[in-house]
């Protein structure tokens, strides 16, 4: 098997021309050629994730982040993005990237998401049409809690559903929550769709101060339970994927990789 | 006293022109006709500080956000700046904001927050020339704690003094601190130059997943201690400058805005 | 009945989709729940007007031109637009402006236009698409007097039937003239088609010098009977429509504004 | 002497860098070397300003406006544009146009709207400083009467001096005026800074219907004596600057070129 | 006959649509109207040209690459263009340019070279679709030799069937030759999309150094057997299409005209 | 020594900042940290040359042509520029490139060309001020030779000088010449700029069809001697000022990589 092998197989789940048109995904660093047998997943591709690829053995890695978003003008060793490239190629380690095209495709990221915390009947927080195709995805997902919960209850699911200890709350609490959005990573800040959309919550990450103070002038609600976290919660749905798909590729999660932020 | 005396006085302690070109600053509805013997002074034009302003009898609010940033192409009053601007000119309320003319300011916000934390020997942590002058302005000050001191008694003291319960580390932790950076509201993301800097740590708000992914990368520590609260700081700053200049007018600092964040 | 189900009624007449990209309709000022039994209707939303709305008791003024149309950065008392809002909005007027639209639907300025110049067999002078529909409406039209008529005749017809004393002639006149072409307002300037298109002459408003010339050097005869006049015909025909459908409606045509140019 | 002399002179009075960015001036058709022994004067290249100059022997036209100001992709006699182009080249008359760099010149087309005008003590209503110069040049001009003068006399003045029967009024009419401000041809539409500088009345031409509506509100009054009008004056002068300079010249001012508006 | 029946019938044979859309092809200077019954074909209308056709007696020159490409914002004699237009208009003679519509077109320049090469089972090198047309067209064309043939004895034939003496070559040179890429004029060096259709060499023009170099890298095979060689060869195909059509017209190719390169 | 010190001495005889601003300069793969203690010089980094370091122990390469010119998004090992940075990395060697800044340098490419052509009392074809500097340099130099030669003599030299043996000549040949031209690799095409200079002849390379054709008809005359022998000349050069600064630095010229075009 060779990552050609899993990069085929990716466009079958998760079609590489889905990703939208700003975004860089697929083959980063290496060779299509190359035998795999082991392959690590990750958010994103640390210069510690790299030290974990090559210490287990790893010969590719499967990020979500693309490890190279803004295009290089030189690959100098001084920096960081440099050192780690030099790092992969020495060590004969291929990275290929999934994104927007997985945050998106049925079973991605968001469908993983909405699955974590227990959503059902779930369709499109935000229909999204890839350029030139007639494919219909969304970015963001909209479904509905068995039962009315108290926000309160609510929030202690997200974080253990996410496996997180503290996240951020945005605009008045409802007492009890049943249609739940959920947008992984980062909300694209459309408070207008969101508003028509009645959600008694939106779950995503990264939200931004003046978003904030908007949203919550516009009578919103939004937890904020991380980028990281929001997106995490993929690695082990692709790794089982991969699984059945793959039968003898052996599949890690990275163990070192953790949210840049802490909170104090 | 009108309105128009304080946007004069305004214009020479951070001059209208020294904003940025995207910026909006200045008159942003009503009069500089207006009568004004009492003024509010906020961080964000809510509805929560309107009403404030009103019953408190202010005819004019000051407030460090723009409160007409994107353009308007009508005034609707089913969306909440429409109905907020009805309120203001029914109420006879002038609004005025200062934005990056006021942080780059001397005695600005950026200057503040350095005070604040009791910083010496500050210079800009990054030049800021306003198109078409040749004045030396800057984004970001760095400064200098009187003594080395262990990160985590740095954190309590930012605590402290930005009246703040949580905020947010990003990258490592340095075991003491002197040199300290500061970046008013939201860093700009201008890593390279932050690194060129050589300070200890940052303080600063509002910063995105990505940017700290990178900043960890490069080794550098940042706290997050919020937008709110490392801009907020300038309100009674400011309430004192223009108190020594209109003795007569009366001015209150905002009691009902929050930060739109909280942690749980 | 509030302003909203005028919005929805003018909606069917002359859908708001269908202004040019460039254009401003739609809600200005105010609010769509406003109740409303009287209206006034202009070109402009003038002072005077206004003025004229407040005195006859008119909760809402529907104009032709956009009165928000370059889109405002601040609504500053000291000058004329600022003013206006602030009187519309102490007096609980809201304003609506219906445009390109209601130059193209059918019915609208330019099939009343020809209509009040006794045209028959009418068709589009230039075809126009809405983006994203394929609606077949026309800028301009072309239609027929039912006999032939000397052009001295013709333009004391035209300004018996737009109401006007002056206008002036662009191009050699014809000996008599029965194709006559209709572009209220001001003629979009291209000349190719309108030659293309054989009319005997072209009623319309607002010409410039350099137009003027091109179209005398090509042989083509323009009447510039005033951008005021070539479109104010409209407001009959509004007042008539909505009366069918909204009999309790109490509607008036403004009598107080007036073509801001006159001749001496 | 040759083309090339007298494009050299004008140079010397009006000189070619400094037309606006946007303008097409100097040399049209023909040849710097070609011998001139006669030359005519005229607002526009027309057909019929051609003939004149052909039967008249003039060997070069010297035109205000631009003979070509959009570039041409072909000379295709099958439009008035191309065979002109065709009349000239076979009847040997080279064409040159000063324009811009004529309007804002030291006794130039505004200078001479001015002084036809009597108008003294005048400076620049708006300063011009063309691209790459330090030149100091005015669009416009703001002059002062002898004496106050009635509105009405002043109108029947403008009309005497510009050799017109007809012009247009917009705005309000003051009852004396003294401060007249004049801009040739046609006004640039920035109201703002007209009414910055407290004229009376501005003489200009080419109004559209949209600025004369902000203009009248604005309480401003605008004479429009037509763009033909306001700079056609400039020949005679021009006439007289050139016959100093070349005493052996023969030039003419088009006889047959008239203002394509006619009123009626 | 008149140059619009020729312009009517070239519509036929390649539609003048189908031209790219920065190329400039049709009537160029002249009438639709003029009468020919002598015309001259050529690659370029150089100065040598227009006196060829002057001295044969052709009212009309058809040229390949666009008479007029950059548009002119004057026309200028003391420039070689200039003085050209002046030529051509004083001896009536009218020029009209086919180019990338002839190009493309079946039995257009790409298909003629691929025919004097002796290719068989020609199909397109690159799709091309021309704006707003379903049409199949192609840049460049792939087709066989009869047999394999050594690459020096291909290159031979180049030369004997273009008329060349001297051409350069690029890449490694295969020992045997089968599938042959065409590509008339200049490569547009797109060389991913070459590498991909597998041809054993590529006979073009025009090929830049950095070209030259990526292509040799890539282990492609280039004669560039220069521009005009390998689109010259239009001329006679065009000749005789034209007099199938047009018996009576006099066409002649031009014999002055020759590659602006010589080698040494 | 360090590449860093190579850089730096690069830096005072060719500024980096000198370069134009569309190019690509300075470290290209690799790290200023590196040792060096045998350096490759090239006009290109071809896989060849990179072999060619590899095996002469170079661990730098400074090439004339930049090594990375498109940003990457990928090093994707299956294209050519992928495998040679693969190669690059593995191998430890670094790669600088030295383009625009080179060849207007005083010293540099132009200057050498000149004096390889045996010009004196040299000066710019065109001047070149950096952006942001004041700095004078030029692009092209025009030098004269010691006496007028024929044209033919001179076309042998340069062959002889430049160590070629083919060349191709556009334009009407001079019988003698003296004031030379000469414009390092690719002449920028600004004929008029060429024309005005008074040059009997320019030596350049990679001239294109209608850039010669334009000059042929402006009666211009050029010597199209190549990309690669226009420029490659300053590799020696280079070579001992190199050596003169670091005596102990071991320096070879690419012996392997060619001229990609041959002619036949």
């Amino acid at each position: 098997m060779n990552v050609g092998d899993i990069i085929n197989y990716l466009n079958e789940i998760a079609p590489w021309q889905y990703a939208e048109e700003w975004d860089s995904v697929g083959l980063m660093v290496g060779s299509r050629n190359s035998n795999v047998s082991k392959i690590l997943l990750c958010m994103d591709v640390t210069s510690d994730v790299i030290s974990e690829a090559v210490e287990n053995g790893a010969q590719m890695i499967l990020s979500h982040h693309p490890f190279i978003f803004s295009k290089l003008k030189a690959i100098d060793m001084e920096n960081f993005k440099g050192e780690q490239i030099v790092k992969l190629i020495k060590s004969n380690v291929t990275v290929v990237s999934a994104h927007t095209n997985l945050d998106t495709a049925p079973g991605g990221v968001n469908d993983t998401l909405a699955e974590t915390l227990h959503l059902i009947n779930c369709h499109n927080l935000k229909p999204y049409i890839p350029k030139g195709s007639n494919c219909d995805l969304g970015m963001g997902k909209i479904g509905e809690l068995l039962d009315y919960k108290s926000f309160d209850d609510f929030v202690k699911d997200i974080k253990k559903n996410l496996g997180i200890e503290n996240l951020r709350i945005i605009g008045k609490k409802p007492e009890k929550v049943k249609n739940i959005g959920v947008f992984c990573g980062s909300f694209d800040g459309d408070l207008e769709n969101l508003k028509s959309r009645k959600v008694d919550v939106l779950v995503t990450g990264d939200i931004k101060y003046h978003t904030a103070l908007d949203a919550a002038q516009m009578g919103l609600c939004i937890v904020d339970a991380g980028h990281f976290a929001t997106e995490r919660i993929i690695l082990h749905k692709l790794k089982d994927t991969l699984n059945k798909r793959f039968k003898e590729l052996d599949i890690i999660c990275s163990k070192v990789e953790i949210d840049p932020f802490t909170f104090a």
